[in-house]
């Protein structure tokens, strides 16, 4: 053991950085975590802000604040711009720092399967600032279609498409349909928003493809129940602004197309010069290290990782929180012993279930052979969301703030931000 | 009486249009309101908006959902361009619209006395948009210092200098304070938060003028007690970014100047081709109509007019209140009893007294003679604006959820959005 503290730089302060920093808070290293924003997002929640039941600070927390207790935690708000892995430099905007170990937890971004042109007409759904957008849209285009006096721009203004049947596509095409069919229901002279049309559109011939056939069929149903158009085996041809293109040929004519069928790591990870898979993930050795550098670690999204079953480990916030556990547990035994004294054991991933949520009420859950739907599985999605979140705020009064804000739906945040645009940008924008 | 309900367009959907079309809920006319936003923006609490103490959501609510249950009020979003008093006609970018009636109630925009450049460095507090760019500077601002170097740069991006003694300028003085001093307190490892200096700056030689010299008094001892510094007598001679000069030649290096110091009527009333005082505002006639257009009434911040004891009638929110009562009954017995049947009474404004709150647990109050600072009048402003938020929400569940936010300030919305910048936008923007 040395005098100097060892220096750990972490990169994102996500589920796996924060769970990372954690481990450390009581131990003898200076560890400092850098992020591009100042706070901690709970993404699993994001598709609310977006469908506005929750505003965005409910989901989202100051780094510093969560931090602020732990004298070797340091927080700093830069951005990475690329990582020097043979001098062991991260050279962000404004700083460039050293280190002894590096983790890399700088998660996912959306991905348009090389159709990066799809992005202006179809936000993805990773980031605060895509929630506010989305929410914006939606909420403008039953205001425009309020005044619109042609029954076909009325409908493709009050049509959602969902591109992406996965949990996030599910819970925002449920979340939406409740939205346009309840929340906004009385609140228009000229519309009815229980006409408006929302779409779910998968690729793949059923929807939530990690969940069991049944549990597929189940959330198909409890779909169709709120009023959400499940189309199956329906790839994506094109998509411009105003309407999408199935690969059958079919058009359909909508002003909100909303993109949850792709995730990709951040790019950076292509600048370390080490082997990515297709969706441009590390490919980590068994220890979650980067191979040739046993001091870099990489946890969450950004890891290309097969189990033992021949399933990839999933881009899920207790896989991150999972490996930042392991890397953390690694290099501190490391520090106490010395680097080399004894092999490192292999990363194992404990799937826990899969949970996704079907409107305010309904859901599917999947925990080993134990298949759960409807009612019971949105209320263990609901104790599980909880659990997470005193994990990280460990606070009651935040859970009891936010149980409030998410029962009370109809009061939330339904309000449009960032509009109308200041005199100088409005020349080429249409209401 | 005719057959066909009257045609009423309010224009502005504050606590005047929205008082008024309150009153109209029931009765037998077609009332339009219109406004830029889809919401009603709760202004008294908007500098907790900007010092990070409440989300966006917390003071905003859909104009749609309060109006919602009446048939006869209709809301539209859309921003009105101009204002055809002759041929009774609202102009809008989407549509235009005819009217019997008209209620003018857009309120006040920020003023900079003829220093239009100074906006860009010292932002006003008028909408949303301005609360979320004040939080984020200022946020900002702490971060920029913690890896900054310098220690005159590190001084100057701690220095928050608000410009104007009035109610806004002190409360946002004072949650300044307390975000400084307290919130960030613990969280920085470089800098010492509770080192921040907060410039209040007003040009009169007290703060607060609308109340007596021993309240001033007391709101300024209030807020040094917070670690604010006062400065009276104290003009403005120029704002640059990064610093502000006042009149008798003093520079003050600071990232965070904050405009609290003018309002004046939105440029709207510059179009209608009828009086206006300096500020803007419409000279209207004693019954709240414009000269000429008895049609034609204008409530709230837009309005110019004197009391019997010689001051003008202020632009807060119960006065536009009582202004759009007075309106909304003229303009029910006109439609009762036909037009001109009756000679129309002279509004007059009930003064129910004077509050502004320093901080978290202090304020002063002005009820008539009866004078009330710290503790008690801050009581007394708690209750003041839960029971106007009751008035307009009409839901004791809000209340809890609001007071909630209120009382939790720690949790609260120390968020910044809008950052970072998308990459297009980078170029120009420093961190």
């Amino acid at each position: 053991m040395e005098d100097k503290p060892a220096r750990i730089l972490v990169l994102g302060a996500g589920f796996g950085g924060l769970t990372f920093c954690e481990h450390f808070s009581h131990r003898k290293a200076q560890v400092t975590v850098i992020d591009r924003t100042n706070h901690h997002l709970f993404q699993p929640l994001l598709y609310q802000v977006a469908t506005a039941g929750l505003s965005a600070p409910d989901i989202a927390q100051p780094i510093r604040s969560i931090l602020a207790r732990h004298p070797n935690l340091e927080v700093l708000l830069d951005e990475v711009e690329s990582i020097d892995l043979a001098n062991r430099q991260v050279i962000c905007r404004q700083n460039t720092l050293t280190y002894d170990y590096l983790v890399l937890g700088f998660g996912g971004v959306t991905s348009y399967f090389g159709h990066p042109e799809w992005a202006a007409c179809a936000p993805g759904l990773k980031t605060l600032e895509d929630a506010l957008r989305i929410r914006r849209n939606v909420l403008l285009a039953f205001e425009r279609a309020e005044t619109e006096r042609i029954p076909a721009n009325q409908s493709r203004l009050m049509t959602i498409v969902v591109v992406g049947g996965g949990p996030t596509g599910v819970e925002l095409a449920g979340a939406c349909a409740e939205l346009a069919h309840r929340v906004l229901r009385r609140d228009f002279d000229h519309i009815d928003p229980t006409r408006a049309r929302i779409i779910l559109i998968e690729a793949a011939p059923r929807i939530l493809a990690q969940f069991t056939p049944e549990l597929s069929e189940s959330a198909r149903k409890q779909l169709e129940a709120l009023g959400v158009q499940v189309r199956t085996s329906s790839p994506v041809k094109s998509i411009q602004q105003g309407s999408i293109t199935l690969a059958n040929g079919e058009v359909i004519e909508s002003e909100n197309v909303l993109w949850a069928a792709g995730v990709m790591a951040n790019p950076l990870t292509g600048k370390l010069g080490v082997e990515l898979d297709r969706a441009g993930r590390i490919k980590v050795a068994p220890d979650l290290s980067i191979p040739g550098h046993p001091e870099v670690f990489a946890v969450g999204d950004i890891v290309s990782l097969m189990r033992e079953n021949g399933l990839p480990v999933p881009g899920v916030a207790p896989a991150a929180m999972q490996m930042a556990r392991h890397a953390a547990t690694l290099i501190s035994d490391e520090l106490d012993l010395g680097a080399g004294r004894a092999p490192r054991p292999a990363f194992r991933y404990r799937d826990k279930g899969s949970l996704a949520t079907i409107g305010r009420s309904s859901g599917v859950a999947l925990f080993g052979k134990f298949e759960v739907s409807g009612f019971p599985a949105w209320m263990a999605w609901l104790v599980v969301h909880l659990i997470f979140l005193i994990g990280f705020r460990n606070r009651i009064a935040v859970l009891v703030s936010w149980t409030y804000s998410y029962f009370t739906y109809k009061l939330g945040a339904r309000i449009i931000t960032g509009w109308p645009p200041e005199p100088s940008e409005t020349k080429d924008l249409k209401l």
